[in-house]
């Protein structure tokens, strides 16, 4: 995931929409209706599988093929909402880890040397 | 976004969850499930907005500190889902945008040189 | 709508599914999660739609068809998933209607000797 | 189910809505996204269940409780919607579990006469 540039994403996308003159759809109302409808679509390979059967779902390629296209489309809604609305999908989870890091921290907390051997 | 690294945060949630034991409900099916939750809830903020209201929702910060929230949890969810299955979310949908710009062509297609002006 | 009778369908879902074997597939998790993805199909038709647009979808006879189809996807697992729960859907909400005339009362009392008998 | 009636709810529900001055708000659109909203709060319940855990949800008042709630908000904002867009939900779902039951044929056909005994 290094190499690839997601701001560098997040800009083709925004050209991708303009060019097309779809600014007028992507408000952000109707991109976080498309969010949740892909995130649904996500769903709906898994929604009649056993957590077993979820787990196994890349070693049939055709259905790899089909989530990863659905991981796609929730992640260029997500870029696009955060595009119109001036957020850094980054920046905010990493704010969110730390707000949870916080929230929930360790049940038990180990000395930080036992920590270790703990895990 | 350049900035924060987003395998740093997958590993980071990686980590998150493997501390607290919450590997055993991180099932593909189970993180889809959240994450379209979590869509949803970003959803819930938009529901009863007018276009215009919805693109004005970051001028409050409590309720631009509430969508940057939801986001972070959506992305949260998407990095988790993808971790657990083995997808690069940035290369997947790098390969979508390419299909996509053969999909959707431009409805008139100018001259190369044309084009750059256009844009 | 009187003419139907709603328990004599949820009768015929549940023999449509035992006869085919499906009960298995027919956790209340799974059928929750295939009633999420039913309603967003339906709001799928309306995520690119303005208002006004949104008003008008059952004049054009295909769109009507299949917002009507959605409907029958969206009502037949929430029947299904009240079936496997023993949940009285009409029940749920006359309680809940009744819930809510108390929790958000009418904002301006008419007449005040009036409002105030009834409530 | 027989004793309440269905139609009766979604009067109380339009009375409602329009003594709030909410008919504002309740485009098509709108309410769909409410339903879709709806039904992930009540997935949200089992997101973290096992199948098994999931079965038995009502055991526990508190929970049940919850989810013959989030039912109720589901079935209201499915009504709803039925209501401004002038669809009869059960109509709609007697028609399409009349094509399934063409489209999805029994796996063994038995001989017309033993299907009838078996019905």
């Amino acid at each position: 995931m290094n190499d690839i540039d997601v701001a560098e994403l997040q800009r083709r996308l925004a050209a991708f929409a303009a060019e097309r003159d779809w600014g007028q759809y992507h408000t952000p109302k109707n991109l976080a209706a498309a969010l949740s409808v892909e995130a649904s679509e996500l769903l709906e390979i898994f929604q009649w599988l056993t957590p077993e059967q979820s787990a196994a779902v890349m070693e049939d390629p055709e259905t790899a093929h089909r989530v990863a296209d659905e991981v796609a489309d929730v992640f260029a809604y997500l870029l696009q909402f955060c595009q119109v609305l001036g957020i850094d999908p980054t920046a905010a989870l990493a704010a969110k880890v730390e707000r949870n890091e916080k929230r929930f921290p360790l049940p038990e907390a180990p000395e930080p040397e036992d920590r270790h051997s703990s895990e």
